[in-house]
């Protein structure tokens, strides 16, 4: 069951000039920035109130990310909806002709086990926690 | 000060195709569509564990949303962070450089007293609940 929301997604071409942008509005200390070397990603999570801010950096040649940046400009990217049961859920949403990129759950940037939809005007991911 | 998230921002083309596709993901009834004609807007909200997804579908002819939609499609258009003090929040912001749409806040869609930020890579707004 879909219960909440894990995290927003924010697309951006410059992750140290996102921090200080967000970390001045929320007037926290600049969060940390991992790296995955393998995607050219760096990423970094600001909690705000139990809600993440994902901030994200692709610098490949066509990854999701750096894709929505080159066709729409910075912005935010994707909802991440909290479900108790991934596999499950993905299922029911694919027999309700829902498209995902993978059959099933994937481990996310964070670890995680996500779906990424395919569906890119109203993206949305589902994440179990 | 800044302590949540109050909501995220879609902007979309067709209200109720929209409403039909999240009610069809989260498993709800689909929610009631709110109109503010003066500006050409229809407007939802679906809460999921406490955060909102607000879809937003501007037919006038350059309203903020409408224009995000010509430039961007679809697609996510704004976090709106929640605050104790607006004011207070705006006026520290505004002396760090940031612009607001108004000097003060402004009564929102939904009645609440809210601060648009001009910057539009990365909108956000402050909302009080």
């Amino acid at each position: 069951m879909i219960y909440g929301i894990s995290h927003v997604g924010v697309a951006v071409q410059d992750i140290e000039a996102a921090l200080k942008y967000f970390s001045r509005i929320l007037k926290i200390p600049m969060p940390e920035i991992h790296s995955a070397p393998e995607k050219k990603m760096r990423f970094a999570v600001i909690d705000v109130g139990g809600v993440g801010i994902e901030l994200l950096e692709d610098k490949s040649s066509d990854g999701r990310v750096a894709n929505f940046v080159k066709e729409k400009g910075e912005g935010i990217e994707h909802i991440c909806f909290l479900t108790d049961s991934i596999e499950k859920d993905m299922d029911e949403l694919k027999e309700r002709n829902f498209d995902f990129y993978s059959r099933g759950p994937v481990t996310g940037l964070r670890g995680k086990k996500i779906g990424f939809s395919k569906n890119e005007a109203l993206a949305f991911e589902l994440s179990e926690p």
